[in-house]
């Protein structure tokens, strides 16, 4: 486990660059952070996800803690969806902090033993959950502020960027970016129409070209993310930040976040089936494939 | 009257912050600048705008005398408009210059009076007004600077990005930005296209969803103003800066800035029945009358 | 020929800013840069472009060499496509690095005497090659990279942003920018998307409409270059950043990159046609022609 949590750290280009870029959730340790409930709080758990919310601020924390690194698998994604869900539809619930309970790493990103050898089948189940989860968060009605513990490759960018707000803690050995075409892989156009509307189109077409993974201090130089804090203080600073935009009438808030944001969502919506169909056609390739099992067996090397 | 002008200071977050958002103009006073009519200059005055033009520069300057704080009400914006349209069709005026004769403020914004228990058929022809005067101010074919020389909140700010160059004052008392979610009213698409159009997406959505003001150093950072100057230098600073804008052949400058400009005025023009009716809708609902009732109380608590 | 070079150093605002537009190839001497050919590469030579192509790292380097100014004419542009074509279909060529033979200038861009006293006939062949060399630098599969080694003005400027990525030498004597509205000319819109896809709206807005040139400090600081590095290492370092490009998997990279491009590229492609047309007929009017014989005579005045 050691190794693929060292894969995401930020390291220098070449072959282990490629090691942030996807991540293999292995066979899941049930270690759990232990639940820090405050009072007049609930705290319900799934497996690999802790929310706690404090029913007097309206804030509900959701801590991820799908050792080794948070990968976006089916199954974690789906939780992810759910525990979102219930949030959403509790109209007490105000704001969302999303963040790590696993050391040095927000989330690795999708998960790669999703998309190697398995099903085409498999992989259009586990492609709509990767747009459930990006058409859930972008569009929630909650504010969501991404509180960025750790290294946040790929997938784990993308759920960061679909928040209101972004602090990432201020650890140089941290990295953030959408690196998927160092694997040979393409991030899809809603990946994309996210990064634009979040750094701008120059910086896109750099980032994903290139597909560039920024310390913390570049991160906030483009605009990736908007704060950073010393690592301890990545939570607290969260919680204080929430209260800033509690302070506005949430109805308004509401129709002004959805102004941004719909006409990016309605085009995915307008194309989910289309872009499974690309992606299983392109992840079930000759090429695709052997590049994936190359990529698997350089981790368990590493591992080694 | 001091007390609404205090409102258009910048304020600490919170109530106070609401009162920098929409303002009313109460019993205008007569209270006028005196008339600076240089030579080979006319200077016509409504009652509440006055306009010197320059016929050998080719430059006018438009001073919003509306006291106490340039409220943008259906009387001041037709006014407003009803000048613009003059030196449009007068082909020897190439630039304009906007400013405000009132002391620490540039435009407070719409009018609340207007909106505030008023007839459907009223709130539809104050819409339909400040329509006309974005329409006429984002295409206008003149060379347009707006002199920030004051706080500049909601209409006052839609004001000053319509222009093609914003010079603000460096005082940091001052503020500008779409603050309108701060009330519980949502800034329409086009409010919305103007600001992702200087200050791009990214910076909008954080704007426009905690309803920011910026300092002017903020201001300047994020591109909401083109330059800062000295209180007293706005207005000589705004002519020297038109000096450099004349230098351009004016059909080249026209059709350029049209070209930039074109698509964002065609989708509001395109649509104004539209946006009038969800104006009206929104605007005329209890809860928001409400909202305006209590924000129109605090005004009158504060100033008694 | 050495006032029309000076023509394309900076120079400050008003008559000399004119000459930094466009430019006149005048009767070409053969001049040609001696080609410095590397072992085990190919060197490929028309008249006034010289390619290298260096097979063992799949990068070709093209240096244009049309005395004296690197003028965008319409046999100038042939040229250059006809090369790039050939590198685009040779699958060993993955990179593409473009540069100026001659001191001080990158490219003065397009050539007024292919737009002055000629047909509507020849202006349309000249306008179709400017397209042609656009549609085919934006969208090419390679990794392009400008060596902007001199001042780069108007189509120079956007020859500069077809490509990835883009490093400039470090002398304030050189300027960049789309410049063409100072001589009464308008950019049409492909021009000012790839501009406004590299320094964003409000950026574009300020710089079309006032047909600003930009020091390299400038530049950088508005994102219209990314790197500045001293004048003898423009070459070098555009080299050092291929191998960073070269590291990424071609088809990834191509295929992001046309994600990217494709809408701007689609936008022309569906309109090239109107697009000509639209240029014949604003440059073949009677006051372009006449601004056009002004810039030339004053060309030939500042010559002797």
């Amino acid at each position: 486990m050691k190794m693929a949590l060292r894969a995401c750290l930020r390291t220098k280009p070449g072959l282990t660059g490629l090691l942030s870029q996807l991540s293999c959730s292995g066979h899941a340790a049930a270690r759990r952070a232990p639940a820090l409930v405050a009072q007049r709080s609930s705290s319900s758990t799934s497996q690999k996800i802790k929310v706690d919310f404090d029913q007097s601020s309206g804030v509900a924390v959701m801590h991820m803690q799908s050792p080794p690194v948070n990968s976006l698998s089916l199954e974690f994604l789906t939780d992810v969806c759910i525990a979102l869900e219930k949030l959403e539809m509790d109209k007490s619930c105000r704001g969302l902090v999303v963040t790590s309970s696993q050391p040095k790493v927000f989330s690795a990103g999708l998960d790669i033993l999703d998309m190697y050898g398995k099903s085409p089948e498999h992989c259009a189940e586990f492609w709509k959950a990767v747009q459930e989860m990006w058409l859930k968060f972008y569009g929630s009605n909650m504010i969501t502020i991404a509180a960025v513990n750790g290294s946040s490759p790929a997938g784990g960018c993308l759920l960061s960027m679909t928040c209101d707000y972004r602090i990432m803690a201020d650890n140089p050995r941290y990295s953030i970016g959408l690196n998927e075409t160092k694997l040979g892989i393409v991030a899809p156009f809603w990946f994309k129409d996210t990064m634009v509307s979040t750094v701008g189109h120059r910086a896109t077409e750099m980032a994903l070209q290139l597909g560039l993974l920024y310390s913390p201090a570049e991160a906030l130089k483009i605009g990736l993310v908007d704060q950073l804090v010393h690592e301890d203080q990545v939570l607290t600073t969260a919680t204080e930040t929430m209260t800033k935009w509690l302070a506005i009438p949430d109805h308004a808030r509401q129709l002004t976040k959805s102004m941004m944001r719909k006409p990016t969502i309605d085009k995915l919506a307008a194309n989910r089936e289309a872009d499974v169909n690309n992606f299983v056609k392109f992840i079930t390739k000759d090429s695709i494939q052997k590049s994936l099992g190359m990529y698997l067996e350089m981790l368990k090397r590493r591992k080694a």
